[in-house]
């Protein structure tokens, strides 16, 4: 059974199946449909890299050394003068998918680290239609190189330059590109029927949001909301090229999302985390909570629901599953295998673990979540505007200073209150039971945790992508300055 | 053909279909898929009294009287010391459906007036089981009776002397005795060919909330959720049983609510509004979108979805129009018959108006809002705790004071911005063409306003239910106090 991962920057309340009021998403709506709808799923991280790299790895960031010891609970990813990335020592699922006879793609953002030793061809991927960063820019060539986009080992253009990005009007084509290369790949595994990992980690929605001529102007909900549509029709395509081409009943599929919806570029860049409190950079549900459809036809039934505490990283341990390979025994995997989730309904008791950089933030068990530590942004960033809950404050909740709750944690109980506007009382039983329950679950996992060597301390300019493999048949090279590694700076 | 309205008090984010997190509410989930969910629908105050008077009468609360002019944009009600109610001049949606031969049924609370002349088989209803107020309680029976339940002409007792509602499990089965007076109604309607109208209005959902035992403690979300469940079995059976009596392709149904979810009573005993600001009381979305399913199986396609501005005065008009009536030529009519909008999907272009008591607050047109006026509550209630917005405060539009912004509206989009978060720019071009726009509307609007007398200004303790028909058979009237009208007080 071949597998394929949408991964995208997206908030839960984004799509119409999860609430967003202007219902745009049919696609991913029929989807659910015909699929089953994870309502308590989560990713690992509440930014992209680590969260990515927790997805290929099956392990928490603070386990495959995605996260920084900079600062305290801060969080960080992998900008382009950054030093570190993927340890050769983690396993990445393609790694062991392979070992299975299957042949793996990945089409957009690898953000595991730009260093020839990170590229993704050198960690399991077969195929790479992307980048290495966020599309960030444009940039001068002489402070900072433009993004490339490779075409697996060599670059084959850079944004801005090759790959036109208009910020003004928000126009860019890459979805397109991203949605033939899917379809193309599929094709090819399908003639020669050949099992496939296909890891679709587009980022239209991400800032600087873009999308093509045809989508623009087509939401209700602007720019952000034309991306939205864009890849929803996209997932459309590729799903029915599945069933086209028959091989949806051997196709496992999952849609989620690396972080919640990026409040502070809302709204023209901004989604939507429905319900939740506050987004992107935090570890309150908006930040963390996301989408998430499984499809996999003639398996699932067709309109399920499923209450699983789920992650990213049981997507790793799913697709092994899937493969008939069983998880590497010699490290700890977060990840679990959802299929007895999936084809028998059950409900695996597992909790959830809320980490920002260093620091376990959160808990969460059945429903309860308790808060160890609270932190939305510094009154210093806030009060320049940078604001990770707009419109949203919880008095002793969304703090701006870092709050320590580790001797009496906040605890909310999601279920009543999904919004964590109303923390229990630290006198009731409710209480007590409950943060008794979820102390002994952080024992269990500190006890066991080592964590990795950690890859986003160190930045330096020399290591930009200045000069990336195939520059120079394409002329563009460029001189990198010298060598000059300092402590990265992560203000959040 | 026969109509159904359920009314009642929950919030737009309540419902599965709508994105609540638990997902609970299968027959409303399912209602939605057979039908058309309109997610841009509106009450026609942020309260429980006018937005009910507004439903019958297909008029805005100013027009029929359902105000106060005691105090600048004050929310008022009935409560059982209200000398006020529905205007003898007023015409009820069943009085006119009688002259089409139907029979109108209200189960549930009716809120129009309590004192003799406003009882509902005086303004076209056939029959009643159900209250004339809230079920606030229990009273001494002294400073205060307890509320009556009616069977039709007289009451057969009162709340919590003869219907239980238990304040400290929230056990009561209410809804099931509602259920069973729906099923028994159609029934009868059914087996008479008889086309009805039947309006089921009950209140599980407000404070002192409640649910049956086989209901309590089945929810993810509390008592709340609770009895939210209960209500969507009930749904559930109410389809059921029309489908099963061959009737469902002769009888429109339309789910609403009166308000939004009161988030003052969250997270016990007030509901989800989404991702919309604040919440009933309120001229935000929190205060006024509501949850809104139409449902005629053969006639709606299944699985529709409209953007139509809608209102639940459009019921009034809806109705009508079902009946092969016209709505009264010699008065304003808010309404507007949805017919074309459900049947053919056709989009209305008309306004929705935002009144807060005497004053319009806020206007939409299109996906734009204008604000004329803000406030949530006062400096002096919100430091008693009290508060409509809880973990959200939107800096200028969130404010406890009465802030008027006549000549310079806020303006929301709220395609892009459904949370009225992010104000438009008053030099864009895009504000001043909405703003124009919207400016126009109000003109017309305000041109052609007749006031009703407002009917919610005096209030007097001898008014309340100390002996409303029926009591002396059951030995249950007490004495009232001697008259002593005032002023109401409403303090938001």
């Amino acid at each position: 059974t071949s597998s394929g991962v949408f991964l995208l920057q997206m908030g839960w309340g984004d799509l119409g199946a999860f609430g967003e009021p202007s219902k745009e998403t049919p696609n991913l709506d029929q989807m659910a449909a015909e699929g089953m709808l994870f309502l308590d799923f989560y990713t690992a991280n509440p930014l992209c890299s680590p969260s990515r790299a927790a997805l290929l790895t099956g392990r928490l960031p603070v386990r495959n050394g995605f996260y920084t010891t900079n600062g305290h609970a801060r969080n960080a990813y992998t900008p382009q003068d950054i030093v570190g990335g993927i340890p050769d020592s983690e396993l990445l699922l393609p790694e062991l998918l392979k070992k299975a006879g299957y042949i793996n793609k990945i089409i957009g953002k690898w953000h595991l680290g730009h260093r020839p030793q990170f590229h993704p061809l050198k960690h399991g991927f077969d195929e790479w239609f992307g980048s290495p960063n966020c599309h960030f820019g444009p940039y001068d060539s002489r402070e900072r190189p433009n993004i490339p986009v490779y075409r697996d080992w060599e670059m084959v253009g850079r944004y801005y330059e090759d790959f036109k990005i208009d910020l003004k009007t928000g126009e860019a084509n890459l979805t397109q590109l991203y949605l033939q290369e899917a379809l193309d790949f599929i094709s090819k595994q399908q003639a020669s029927q050949q099992p496939f990992f296909l890891y679709w980690a587009i980022d239209a929605t991400h800032a600087p949001v873009y999308a093509s001529k045809q989508f623009l102007g087509t939401s209700q909900r602007g720019l952000y909301g034309d991306a939205v549509r864009e890849i929803d029709d996209s997932v459309g395509k590729i799903l029915n090229h599945l069933q086209q081409l028959g091989i949806s009943e051997n196709t496992f599929v999952f849609f989620t999302s690396d972080n919640g919806a990026a409040l502070i570029s809302a709204p023209k860049q901004g989604g939507s985390n429905g319900p939740f409190l506050c987004g992107k950079q935090t570890t309150f549900e908006g930040g963390m909570r996301e989408p998430a459809i499984a499809w996999w036809p003639g398996h699932i039934p067709a309109g399920g629901v499923s209450h699983q505490l789920g992650s990213v990283m049981d997507l790793f341990s799913t697709s092994l599953s899937l493969a008939g390979l069983q998880p590497p025994s010699d490290r700890q995997i977060d990840g679990i295998d959802l299929l007895p989730v999936i084809l028998q309904g059950k409900l695996i008791d597992r909790p959830i673990f809320y980490y920002r950089g260093n620091e376990l933030m959160a808990v969460r068990a059945g429903l309860y979540k308790a808060h160890y530590w609270t932190w939305s942004n510094s009154w210093e960033e806030h009060s320049k505007g940078i604001d990770f809950c707009p419109g949203q404050s919880v008095s002793g909740v969304t703090t701006h200073t870092q709050e320590e709750h580790t001797y009496l944690p906040l605890l909310f109980h999601l279920g009543r209150d999904p919004g964590e506007k109303f923390p229990l009382s630290f006198a009731s039983e409710e209480y007590q039971q409950a943060v008794e329950r979820i102390s002994g679950l952080v024992q269990q996992h500190r006890a066991t945790l080592v964590p990795g060597q950690p890859q986003l301390n160190v930045c330096d300019q020399a290591v930009m992508n200045w000069s990336p493999p195939g520059c120079e048949k394409l002329g563009k090279c460029l001189k990198a300055p010298e060598s000059d590694p300092k402590k990265c700076s992560w203000p959040h």
